[in-house]
C-alpha cells in the first residue's frame, strides 16, 4: 500500500489517496488517530472521481461516529483497465431498461458476476493492508452497493461484523442463493421507486438474507433520493453492531 | 370527556383513565404540562387492559421526545358492547391462519370495515376533547395499528400530520383504494416472519399509500418482535413531523 496524497480536511478529518496493486483507493482517519478505530468500508458502483462527493460525505458521517472509512475503485472503472464484457452487459442492460424490456438473467449474469468475483479479494486484500496500519482495528463494517459485493463480503469476510447494503443494482441469481448463508446484521436501503434496480428482486434478496437481524428500509424516490435521514439510520445501525 | 382516575408514573409523567360517551380511554402527559405539547395517538388492536403494558411503553417514548400521548378503547372490545359479526369474521380467520389456509377477502372485510368505519369517529370525537384541554395543541400525530384504521384517520382528519402505521393485521380490499388519497408523511413497520398477517398485502398497500415521504421498516421476527430500536425510529420520525 503506497499512499500518494494526503490532506487535512476542515474538521479533524485526513483524507489520504493510495494504490494497493495499482488499485486506487482512500482512506479518511480521524487526526489525531484514536486508538483503533472501528474502519467502514464504503461500498459503491465504480468510478471513485464521480462517487467522490458522496463518499466523502459518507465518510465524514463515520468519522463523526468514531469509525475510519475507506473505498478503493472497481475493477474496470475509473483509470482501471477496462472490462469489455462487462461493459457490454451494461450497455444491453441500459437498452432494456430505456425500451422498458424485461431485463434477462444473463445479463445480469455477465454484468455482475464479474464484478463481484474480481472485487471481493481485492478488498479483502485492501483490508489486510488497511488493519495493519496504525490507528485502525476491528470491527468492520460495509457500507454501499453493488449489494451483490456486499453479499458476498458479508458471507466470505469473517471481520465483516455488520453490513449495510444498498439495493440498488440488479442481483444474479448466485447472489440469492450466497444470501442465505450470510448471517451478520444487516440493514438493507431500498429506494422504493428507483429507475436502474427490480424492486420484486430486491425484496426477495431481503427475504433470502440468513441473517437473523436484518432491517429494510424502503424509501419513496428514485435511485440517488436517498433521504438524508437514512445517513442517521446507518450511524445508529453500525453503532449497535461496531462496538 | 370524565376523568375517572389519575396517578402520577415514577417519572414526571400523569396518567389519567377518562370516558367519553362511554369509551374508555387513557392519557398521559408531562406533569407539570409544558404550553401545548403535540399529541400522539395511539392506536392499538382492542383491550386496553391486555395491551396496557405496551401502550404505556409506548406512551413513555413520547412524553420523554416531548409529546402527550392518548388512547381509547376498540369498538367490541374490553368491556364495550361485544360486536358478534366482527367476533365470528375474527374466529373465521383465526381458523383459515391455524389451518393454513387462505383468508378470504370477504373475512377481512367483516372482520375490519365495521372496527373502521366505528373507531374512526371515536377517535375524531376524542381529538377534540384532547384538545380542547389544557396543555395539548397540535399537531397531533398517529402511532400504531389496526393499520386500516391508521389509514382513514390519516385520510381523514387534517390535523393528523403524521402516521407510524403498523403493518400487523389484514387489510381490506377498500383500504388499498383509500391508501392512495393519503398525503401525510408515513413510517410504516412491518414484521417481516408475522404470523397474524399477510407480507405481500402489507407491501402492496405500502406501494399504494400515496403520501411523498413514506418510509418502510421491516424486520426479521414474528408480531410481537418489533425490535426495540424501532421505538427509537418512531421517536425520529415524529421528531421530524411534529414541531
Amino acid at each position: 500500500m503506497h499512499f500518494t496524497s494526503e490532506r487535512p480536511l476542515d474538521d479533524d478529518v485526513l483524507e489520504r489517496a493510495f494504490t494497493l496493486d495499482g488499485i486506487p483507493g482512500l482512506l479518511w482517519t480521524a487526526e489525531p488517530s484514536s486508538a483503533a478505530a472501528p474502519l467502514v468500508l464504503l461500498g459503491h458502483p465504480g468510478g471513485l472521481d464521480r462517487m467522490y462527493p458522496r463518499l466523502q460525505a459518507r465518510a465524514r458521517d463515520c468519522l463523526a461516529a468514531g469509525y475510519a472509512a475507506a473505498t478503493i475503485e472497481l475493477p474496470g472503472a475509473g483509470g482501471r483497465a477496462p472490462l469489455p464484457d462487462v461493459d457490454r452487459a451494461r450497455a444491453e442492460l441500459q437498452r432494456a431498461l430505456a425500451a422498458g424490456d424485461r431485463v434477462g438473467d444473463d445479463v445480469v449474469d455477465r454484468l455482475v458476476v464479474p464484478l463481484v468475483e474480481r472485487s471481493v479479494p481485492e478488498w479483502r486484500s485492501a483490508l489486510d493492508a488497511l488493519l495493519a496500519l496504525p490507528g485502525l482495528g476491528g470491527p468492520v463494517g460495509w457500507s454501499g452497493g453493488v449489494i451483490a459485493i456486499g453479499v458476498r463480503m458479508a458471507l466470505v469476510e469473517p471481520r465483516i461484523a455488520a453490513a449495510v447494503l444498498y439495493a440498488g443494482s440488479f442481483v444474479p441469481r448466485a447472489t440469492v442463493a450466497e444470501a442465505r448463508l450470510v448471517t451478520v446484521p444487516l440493514l438493507v436501503l431500498l429506494q422504493w421507486d428507483d429507475e436502474w434496480n427490480d424492486r420484486q428482486m430486491a425484496l426477495d434478496l431481503f427475504d433470502a438474507l440468513g441473517s437473523e437481524q436484518k432491517t429494510l428500509h424502503a424509501n419513496t424516490g428514485g435511485h440517488t433520493g436517498v433521504p438524508a435521514f437514512e445517513g442517521d439510520s446507518v450511524k445508529r445501525f453500525l453503532g449497535r453492531h461496531l462496538r
